[in-house]
């Protein structure tokens, strides 16, 4: 049974002063939490409500791991959801930890790493997160103006991505781009003014591609870094193209180059 | 001044029954409703917070056109607006009548018709609307299961595109396609399985792109009729790619063919 004490825990993660403090988040929903289990994620604890733990199948492998698992009533489960219709399952799962990958990523021949610039808002991370995931892109670096990784609704627009690649989190990005460009990185910056069409450029081995925010792009000093500077060809009227979608454009071109 | 009878109107306006009976729908927030001006889109009623009706060039263009502009109060707006944090104008405006365009739209010499099949997302559609305008897509063709066109988030995420680019609702997709097929279309459907890289098929000079939602894909009765089934590789473990995100892949492949 989970105590009043281990509630009030769980529902502090919700602020990410809690999170940093425990150095743990919440993964919440059937669908999310499977995916931490099958990813050999570092669950730390589990709270299921009384009337579908026995449809989870999954929880036994977590009971074989020693992880607690709390049978909750709708009240508690409540009191620590963060979503309207909680899917009846909550698991807290310990920070990842890439600093040792922080140090080898750049090492590696052939490389397609994706940099976000102060992306605020936590769906379109998400979905950034995911496509990343589906085009297998070697890792995210997420600027630290970036919207918290951890952030309830970043996790679930992932839908388990984060835990199938490395998100390095709260990175300083123009040492970062520094020491990329010093490992034989080229740098494409997207950008809609003073930029070529995407297509002209040539992906190399090792590609780093920094997105910025639909509203503010990459920053001056960012895109002053750059070694390609690059864009994607507008037809229409429309002002911009949705950050995530631009995305999905730019490394599906560098997937297909490379 | 608004009465109160008009403001009651105004407030149905967020119910899809009411807005079929008066033809008319939402449009929240200066960014959209400027859009809406600058599109010549049949505005009827303009309401408007008194605390920034004279930050607001375009209102004198509307007087012009005697468009009426009321000035309503914080408790007036609260009252008519669906976002939590309003912006302080709204604005009434006809359903757009695109029965000219579907019956000569098929009869163009070179088109991308974009086909969406219930989508449910309102927020995922609006970004595929949006994204279909940034490429200049003849048109967006909704099948009668997808979300209502005219729901005020739909409305709020297209950002302004859907009075830039024709969006036929409620359509017969069935019906609409073997109609396409008559009129030299080809169409391409995006499918995960028995389906080719998008890259290696050629699009046609008249291409009808079907898209459907994440959570279930294209039907069996339309990938039937599809003359192409497409899908973007995967390298990652991510199960599938968001649906916008999909599009603008497609979207831009097939406008850089064309």
């Amino acid at each position: 049974v989970a105590t009043k004490a281990a509630l009030s825990a769980v529902k502090k993660l919700h602020q990410k002063k809690y999170r940093d403090d425990a150095g743990l988040f919440l993964v919440e929903g059937r669908k999310s939490v499977e995916e931490a289990v099958k990813s050999n994620a570092p669950i730390q604890s589990v709270f299921v409500h009384s009337g579908i733990i026995a449809l989870i199948p999954f929880l036994g492998a977590l009971k074989n791991k020693n992880v607690p698992v709390y049978e909750v009533s709708s009240k508690e489960l409540e009191s620590i959801s963060d979503t309207e219709t909680s899917q009846g399952i909550i698991a807290t799962v310990s920070y990842q930890d890439h600093t040792a990958l922080e140090k080898s990523l750049l090492q590696k021949k052939e490389l397609l790493v994706v940099c976000l610039e102060d992306i605020s808002d936590p769906g379109n991370l998400g979905t950034m997160i995911r496509t990343c995931d589906w085009f297998g892109v070697d890792a995210v670096v997420l600027s630290k103006n970036t919207v918290d990784l951890y952030n309830s609704k970043v996790v679930r627009s992932t839908m388990g991505s984060l835990f199938h690649i490395p998100v390095l989190q709260d990175v300083d990005l123009p040492v970062f781009i520094r020491t990329a460009q010093k490992n034989k990185c080229s740098v494409y910056s997207a950008e809609l003014s003073h930029s070529v069409d995407f297509r002209s450029v040539k992906a190399e081995k090792k590609s780093l591609l920094l997105i910025g925010s639909e509203a503010h792009g990459i920053s001056k000093g960012l895109s002053a870094l750059a070694d390609y500077h690059i864009r994607i060809p507008g037809f229409g009227n429309a002002e911009s193209l949705n950050a995530a979608v631009a995305s999905g454009i730019l490394i599906s071109y560098f997937k297909q180059q490379a």
